[in-house]
């Protein structure tokens, strides 16, 4: 059965690879499955059909025959327990990087999230310059503790898993703000991870989808 | 082997429920798991011992022989995958399962966190009042969707699951917002979870240990 997931038809990052399915490709490229990728415009995000797939009318999705999944942790993790080279076999190894994913998305990233979403939706406010520098030193405070637990370590709990997957994810999107630099433990992990054949295999996909389509 | 918790020695909330202990004790109600609960106090949630167990210095955290892991979803998704209970036996409904308990962390608590923290470290800042209604409304856009995806069933995929576990802790915390009772089949929700036998068992626990001891 073929894999198929969805994509931004036109991501707004312009194929900066932030975008979510990025994650799911570069999971995909770690197993080594093949998969296709349906892209998806803004207006069928939030049509019927779309939203049968997804009930918050969001990229990625995933299917695979007759099993219909979103949100990419859930997916990145169904890749990872069906596949080897994403989970280590260990049952209480598996469990401490199954840990690492949901801290990425749960702890790490919403500060990130709130930062990036904070520039888009209220970058023109009254409020925002004053408001940014708090926001920033909330990152700063998670980084802190992030890069002290990593310390000289290659990755978060011995192998490469899925958890590292996730948090580089999670950390690519700090690049533009300058954040990450302050921290070079963390700043030298992401480049360990960008510089996997299955991460540049993956960024190259989305970046092709998306070349020559100017961000919207 | 006995498992063991954290928990905050006084909660912020004064013992509404709303700390992520709560989550935990759940799970391993419904799945008839004893455990113990080590009270810890803010001071000592960011000293060496505890950051070795959490290096983000929060609660909870689950110790079991030697396994030790943090994050409330890691450690609710442990429980439901070596219990029965939580997790249904067929694999794409178990996968859909776990999809659940992913959107209710990183979809849909977002937005509420963001309302919940801007209340308490932006409340007296000039823009609070202008800003609070956009944030409000970026969690009714969430509701709605989620509103239409549950319709009228009692849980989000079949039988009860640790997906609805953590939806129901999700929406709990938007109780003192008033926004849930705008969605009458998502208030319902948390509702029928809140009168299972195991959240009861759960709630007065945490209710006991923080019993006498006002907010600090």
């Amino acid at each position: 059965m073929t894999i198929i997931i969805t994509a931004f038809e036109r991501s707004p990052d312009g194929g900066k690879g932030l975008a979510r399915d990025t994650r799911v490709r570069w999971a995909l490229e770690e197993v080594n499955q093949p998969y296709e990728v349906r892209a998806v415009s803004f207006r069928a995000m939030k049509e019927p059909a779309h939203l049968a797939l997804h009930p918050f009318g969001q990229i990625p999705t995933y299917e695979n025959g007759d099993l219909a999944l979103f949100e990419t942790g859930s997916i990145v993790f169904h890749i990872a327990q069906r596949h080897a080279g994403l989970l280590p076999d260990d049952a209480n190894a598996r469990a401490r990087a199954i840990t690492w994913m949901f801290a990425a998305l749960n702890t790490v990233e919403p500060p990130i999230l709130e930062l990036v979403t904070a520039k888009i939706l209220e970058g023109d406010k009254s409020w925002s310059e004053e408001r940014m520098p708090l926001k920033a030193d909330r990152i700063r405070d998670r980084l802190k503790q992030l890069s002290v637990r990593l310390g000289d370590a290659e990755w978060l709990d011995g192998a490469f898993s899925a958890g590292d997957l996730m948090m580089v994810s999670v950390l690519l999107r700090l690049k533009a703000s300058g954040i990450l630099d302050e921290f070079r433990n963390l700043s030298a992990y992401v480049a360990r991870g960008k510089a996997r054949p299955a991460y540049k295999r993956a960024f190259d996909a989305q970046l092709a989808l998306n070349n020559g389509k100017p961000a919207p």
